[in-house]
């Protein structure tokens, strides 16, 4: 049916024009020792588009963006959408021709880069930024080791442009805002597509998950480029709140932001929690004196990591999404009869997904028929949602975005089981679960059993080839300092708390490589068995 | 243009159901020694709707409703609007006429009742009730004085409906959720209609601007009338808050409700401030163990009363808003930098009405021709809003509707300023500022003047004829208790802070009459003046 017109559309431009007139002293930025008001972040963002609007950018485009946790990144966020246009902002990690292949898929009017990360685009400068506009905001940290030719200076762009205002608002609040790439492990990067109306509506609802308000100080450990940092890059404008840049995420460099900027507010995956924790013992602090909440997800967080986090006075929440979600779409909401548990029983719900986000219609687990699975904690369903905080789809590729999006429901490729209770767990990702002689076997389920090692920091469970029961599980596993275990005893410590099917039939001792928002790359470590062999065909 | 369809409508029964199924055990509602979890409100509403559509109810329709601060209030703001009816919640101060009038202008096709309150219908048992499906909540506390016949049992209705979700969620989120009759002191009331989305978004919006989370506690001292609660009747189920309902709104019952419930939030004017004063002066109570806050309007709060709120440890938030803009849509935010000034000056800001709403989409002062006046705190214009949390209209009557929305701004009838800092500030309805002798007299500005006598306790300023300057000021005041100040005295006192001829010509020492929601009633004290005479035509 056809909706009538709303009175305004949603758009998180709309935060930024009122927060730029509420709060115009206030500081929007702090980025080390330079702090830009309201005032100035809201003047920086119309320049922005100003100059990109004399570059010919508008509405129906889009501009690119490669740069780390900057002021820049944030003004991107305002600045490209204040022309009409939506903006990509990369992953930082990729290689030049994976950049490449995003810019030209985009279909990219402009890039936007930092200095520090134009190298790693030299070997595709011929073909991929050939006549793109590149707009380079020059770190004073150090001199760039290579520019493209041509090569516009951000400041001095900004410095010539108009800070008024260009009023732009999209007509359909269902227009894009964004488009994100996602990593791609099966096959080329997908652009999803966020709209206006989506990103407003999750960047609220992050900020009444976390109980953000105006005194909040969010700290930037989470990339901006992931999932527009799950939204939280125009939530935080919404309540006035203060973004703090943070150029390289390092212990120490965490743990000097959330005491020189006061940060109150921060995510990232499990990987994060642990540098807090390191930090502040090099630095010899006991606790924060302000309390902290973080966002962690990627992984659920272990009883030992909740400890610690709540010893530094750090509450932990743990959430769940994808790209096609906006970020964060379900939330381990915490029951109030939860709050006299023990430690470990805490965790262990703790470890669960969850629910849906407040303001995310609906995620429910769905068999193969598409019907709910029973909430008995033990049927493997895919992990599906539908509503406002999902994307609008595949940009420039229909196919991919029926099949995903088919029966009205996005299909996440994860998964899980619902608790009686209704709170949804993951067990996998449909193309990590491990078949053997028949039976699934959950790598995350593996996983923990070997976290329930003192031993154990670090571990990551795939499947080997094998004769005769198909797939067999093996285990990557990086020890703690200090401590020793062997495979046998690691085996043999699985097989006294899982069937012993499940049990890993071999075990490495190795580093696990992740990506760069703390995810272990699981095909980085399957390639190792199955190149050569046919892989099963997954979900 | 023609928007999209949205992935799913913004409407506030998502609330419920989302924490129908997150929060099944946490207290939904108390009230006194009963508590419903959220799993039985949920059922409850749910029985409600049912209900209601075996009466025949569905979309398009309305249901009225007339009832204190009960769980059947909370429970018609879900259960009807579960139907697709339209929920009109009447003022319970309102005479038979008058809600007769109503009943036949929404064309209500059922009437949700408090027993308490039906006898006060009896002189319309005739005509507005005729017919009319009657569904009585008895109170437990007292049996029904009358009820017109063929009424219905409420409970006995809700046991006997299903408790299944009707599943009904608007075609288009601009469909009617409620409409809520102006009081009409200038002509018959007028019928403003919420849509789904302007419930669901200031709902949220309060949740953001106050503070709320999911261990808030919400204390009903705020009709559930008026504008639907503000629309915290949906906002606190948005995070799983619980509501505390309170049947009759005095200092005891209050600072019981607070103490016994752990309340954390309430609303009301500063009367309700007082009231919790006094409350807990009598119960010996020097300061709440539980930090609360309070979202004040109809009249800037004191610095007296912010004060004695503060040592009671309540912060107080100042709002503004009328029926047409769901309630608040203005707040008086308060800047980091005023932290540290005096208490008077502190008070003084936070008088003044203040900015945009955070997801109010723009508030500003117009002046005739439509422009925004400018920010100098002098030059007088009328206070317009436009954006999602602006009505879609009056039920049945296009003319006011066009009128009050020309140019695409709600024009409010309030007179104010805009201060340098973008500040609004009140000075007086459009129909209560006094012209006299060519010159614009605020009766706030008067009344402010008044209240820094430390003998005035409450007092209102209205016109009155005067053959040489057309209309002066005139002052009617109640004193503290205990204190005395003579007319000659007080009028010497304004004398001494204003214009002298802004100073009132004469002094009337008696209560004020106020609405229900606490606003003093100024037309009733100017009709002593005025009838028989010959009014200016206003605005």
């Amino acid at each position: 049916m056809t909706q009538a017109d709303p009175p305004a559309p949603l758009t998180p431009l709309a935060f930024l024009r009122r927060n730029g007139r509420v709060f115009p002293d206030k500081t929007a930025v702090i980025d080390g020792a330079r702090r830009y008001s309201y005032r100035e972040f809201y003047a920086r963002c119309c320049r922005l588009a100003n100059a990109l609007a004399g570059l010919g950018i508008g509405p129906g485009q889009t501009v690119a963006l490669l740069a780390p946790n900057t002021p820049q990144h944030l003004e991107a966020h305002y600045g490209v959408p204040m022309t009409g246009a939506a903006l990509v902002a990369i992953n930082t990690r990729l290689s030049a021709g994976e950049i490449a292949y995003i810019l030209d898929h985009a279909r990219a009017r402009a890039l936007l880069a930092d200095a520090e990360l134009l190298p790693a685009l030299a070997p595709a400068a011929a073909t991929a930024l050939g006549g793109l506009p590149c707009i380079v905001a020059r770190a004073e940290v150090a001199p760039a080791a290579w520019e493209p030719p041509g090569t516009l200076d951000y400041e001095a762009l900004l410095a010539g442009a108009s800070d008024a205002d260009t009023g732009w608002e999209p007509a359909d609040e269902l227009d894009t805002i964004s488009i994100n790439y996602t990593s791609g492990t099966t096959g080329r990067p997908k652009g999803v597509m966020y709209t206006h109306r989506g990103a407003y509506l999750n960047g609220i609802c992050n900020l009444l998950e976390m109980g953000m308000g105006p005194d909040s100080v969010y700290l930037w450990t989470l990339p901006m480029f992931h999932c527009n940092g799950w939204c939280y890059t125009w939530g935080v404008a919404a309540v006035g709140g203060t973004h703090v840049c943070l150029r390289k995420v390092e212990p120490g460099a965490i743990v000097a932001a959330i005491e020189e900027a006061g940060a109150t507010h921060f995510c990232g995956a499990p990987i994060v929690l642990r540098m807090v924790a390191e930090g502040a013992q090099a630095a010899g602090i006991e606790a924060f004196p302000r309390r902290l909440r973080v966002s962690t997800a990627a992984a659920p967080p272990s009883p030992t990591i909740i400890a610690a986090m709540l010893r530094l006075n750090v509450d932990v929440v743990h959430v769940y999404g994808l790209t096609e979600t906006y970020g964060p779409t379900t939330v381990c909401e915490i029951q109030p009869a939860w709050r006299d548990l023990p430690a470990m029983e805490l965790a262990q719900r703790m470890a669960r997904q969850g629910v849906p986000y407040m303001l995310a219609e609906d995620v429910r687990v769905f068999d193969a028929d598409g019907r709910e699975v029973p909430h008995d904690g033990a049927t493997l369903g895919e992990v599906c949602m539908r509503g406002n905080i999902v994307m609008k789809g595949y940009f420039r590729n229909p196919e991919a975005t029926a099949e995903a999006m088919r029966g009205g429901w996005f299909h996440s490729g994860d998964l899980g089981v619902t608790h009686p209770d209704g709170y949804i767990e993951l067990k996998d990702r449909a193309k990590d679960i491990i078949i053997s002689g028949g039976e699934n076997i959950s790598t995350i389920e593996v996983e923990n059993a070997l976290y329930a090692h003192p031993a154990v920091q670090d571990t990551a469970v795939v499947s080997r080839p094998d004769e005769r029961w198909g797939e067999v599980p093996v285990a990557f596993v990086a020890l703690r300092p200090g401590q020793t275990a062997s495979e046998a005893e690691l085996i043999e410590h699985c097989r006294g708390c899982l069937a012993h099917f499940k049990a890993p039939k071999a075990v490495f001792f190795e580093e696990l490589p992740r990506t760069s928002t703390g995810k272990v790359q699981k095909f980085v470590l399957r390639e190792r068995f199955w190149s050569g062999q046919e892989q099963r065909i997954r979900g």
